[in-house]
């Protein structure tokens, strides 16, 4: 058993900047990630931010001589933007799409139309002497940071991180090897990334990786990129590394990163670059060992134990928020149906006879009643929206306090 | 190994109906409820529709002496309305919401505003010899059926149906024992439970127990009750089956049930119902044996690829209909926007001064500016929508597409 030849398992990870008349150069890129990928065969690629089924569907008949298996995950408005190529077969598929997600009215930011998600690909992938091992590939992108000194959906960010490190808690179980590809929009340091590293025991293929070519620190989002907006990378002249592959083996087996590249900029001998991040690249060995891995030792407990309060402080943090937000709109939508009501009784009034002798003024009439209306949709709108936000907030909160009272009980 | 003493586990389920202003002597049925479970001692109690947190709170506290761990599942806009009592430490939970869940339009039926989902306690019971067997419990409510004839949510509850499927498939493998409670909303014999049944090996506690006693059929929504609609049951003299006790056992234990009972139209010894619903109780032997049980025989492959079919089906019939919508609601925008185009091009056209002769009727030009605004904004929400249900629709479709090719392949 241990004697069996390791698998050599490549991965590409790439968020592929792919959005239909904003993105520059949107087709060339792609056709140029298609070339790439059909010359040096991966055997897993995870992409994101593919939002134009088009540009998936020319990728996958580009592609599918080397990599015979593909998924497209849907969800949201304008979808998740997720696909997985790979040389394995894909069994089964499992979406996951987070409970909150961003504001429908920030229209500028549009992470609430995405449906960001998390797309799980089930497959087996071979492991000497006949035996496969199931692997369970994930690819995924959490809610954008915008400004990093007051970053208003942090708390949207960690109940993703939260949702994300619990479903892959549930679902790895009957996993060999699971394997994580994506933008995760956090910075290695983030509290987010403790947060999901900590609770599923995930390893960092950047940090383990016995060789490693590219740009410094690994960053994913690096000045040289000419896509890349200059004035946000000014507090970091190196750049941001927010692109992963994460990893872990369950059971008998074993993981190693080999190596571990990214693209610097600029695609491998071209002048244009894939996208605005770079191109994540591991190889991973993967074996199988004679005895089963015992559990994650307890030592970790303690410091898992701060991680998930430092979350859950920011977390109650945006449930305030939230809660003051769902006040005011109701609020608002109160005032609205007040103010529609004398109006309506004023009208009545006038119908009524009283005041017969003044003209009405009925222009100014009808506008202030479609603004009061207006207000009160809105309204209506934001304090329904706002409620579920104060839910899905409340929910993890205490999903939070659960495990931190589980990690105290432990021996 | 197999000489230890089984565990007898004594589990409760009903749809509680505790609407707040809407259902009838709510908190005289709670208490109800709460005084029974008390002096039953169940070890597991799986509620639905407990929509409002004061009526969990007064159950946690009347419950706590005998039920020491319990959970309130948070989503939506009202709540999932799912709550779990349990005598067994509840080590972690999982909420997955289903993509789909009606129309936020259908204010009358209102399903959309409830966040459904399946609310997931991971638990270990005792099971001999100082062995614990970890147990999955779920409690769950799928979207409801208001007209059997013309069912327009049938695609709806078969995409949740599936979900549930997966979440099961996914989340179940490292569990010795899964159970599932719930108000399925769906006849025993329609495809959704034969899916469900079908693509996760559960198995039906009313087919199998030993002993059952209680409604007819083991119906839990029957005429009897003074709660139910008795026009809605007119087609069904003896009420219909949509509650439900699901289990199974994987690895290396066996699930047998003993007893089933449901109440049959007031609680035992009271003239007063628990709910419009019956509830249902079971009593499971949970057994540790020597041996793993084999996979599921592949006989049944092909009964399954039927049912799959037949499920694709009703949710293309679904897809068809969501893209019709998304089209009519998509022109109905284009239109309300042309309008508004038109007549702003008259607005300016009067102050530019073009029939300046002539008065400017103002207060019907407003009139129809906000009727078109009105419907501008009404026919895009709706169109993003749709829009995401088409996503969902395609999404499950294809995900039943490549559940069909699997057990086409499978040996």
């Amino acid at each position: 058993m241990e004697g069996d030849p390791p698998l050599r398992l490549r991965v590409f990870d790439l968020n592929c900047w792919a959005i239909r008349y904003l993105s520059k150069r949107r087709q060339e890129r792609v056709r140029l990630i298609g070339d790439t990928l059909r010359r040096e065969g991966f055997d897993l690629v995870l992409l994101q931010e593919v939002w134009s089924e088009q540009d998936y569907s020319d990728l996958m008949s580009r592609l599918a001589g080397c990599y015979p298996f593909s998924h497209y995950f849907r969800s949201g408005v304008i979808g998740s933007g997720l696909c997985v190529f790979s040389r394995f077969p894909i069994l089964d598929t499992l979406l996951y799409q987070y409970s909150l997600n961003g504001y429908p009215y920030m229209l500028q930011h549009g992470d609430w139309f995405c449906g960001k998600s998390v797309g799980l690909p089930g497959s087996r992938a071979g492991v000497g002497r006949g035996v496969t091992a199931p692997l369970l590939s994930l690819s995924l992108q959490l809610h954008a940071e915008y400004c990093r000194e007051k970053d208003a959906y942090l708390p949207h960010r960690l109940v993703q991180a939260w949702e994300l490190a619990q479903f892959i808690r549930h679902t790895s179980k009957a996993a060999d090897v699971v394997l994580l590809g994506g933008d995760l929009n956090m910075h290695p340091e983030d509290v987010g990334i403790r947060l999901l590293r900590g609770w599923t025991g995930l390893r960092d293929a950047f940090a383990e990786a016995t060789h490693f070519e590219g740009c410094k620190n690994g960053c994913t989002l690096v000045p040289d990129n000419c896509f890349t907006d200059k004035s946000e990378l000014l507090p970091f002249p190196l750049g941001i590394r927010i692109d992963y592959i994460l990893y872990k083996a369950t059971s008998s087996f074993t993981v190693k990163c080999e190596e571990l590249k990214t693209t610097t900029g600029t695609a491998p001998g071209m002048d244009v670059p894939f996208s605005d991040h770079e191109a994540v690249m591991a190889t991973l060995h993967i074996q199988r060992q004679g005895q089963a891995v015992g559990a994650t030792p307890g030592t970790a407990g303690l410091a898992l134990a701060d991680v998930v309060t430092e979350a859950r402080t920011e977390v109650a943090v945006g449930l305030q928020a939230a809660q003051h937000q769902r006040y005011s709109s109701g609020r608002m939508a109160v005032l609205a149906l007040l103010l529609l009501l004398l109006q309506a009784a004023a009208a009545l009034g006038t119908l009524a006879g009283l005041g017969a002798g003044q003209p009405f003024p009925k222009l100014s009439f009808c506008l202030l009643a479609f603004l009061a209306l207006g207000v009160l949709v809105l309204a209506t709108g934001l304090h329904l929206f706002h409620t579920m936000e104060v839910k899905n907030l409340h929910g993890t909160k205490e999903q939070m306090w659960m495990a931190l009272r589980a990690l105290q009980e432990r021996p």
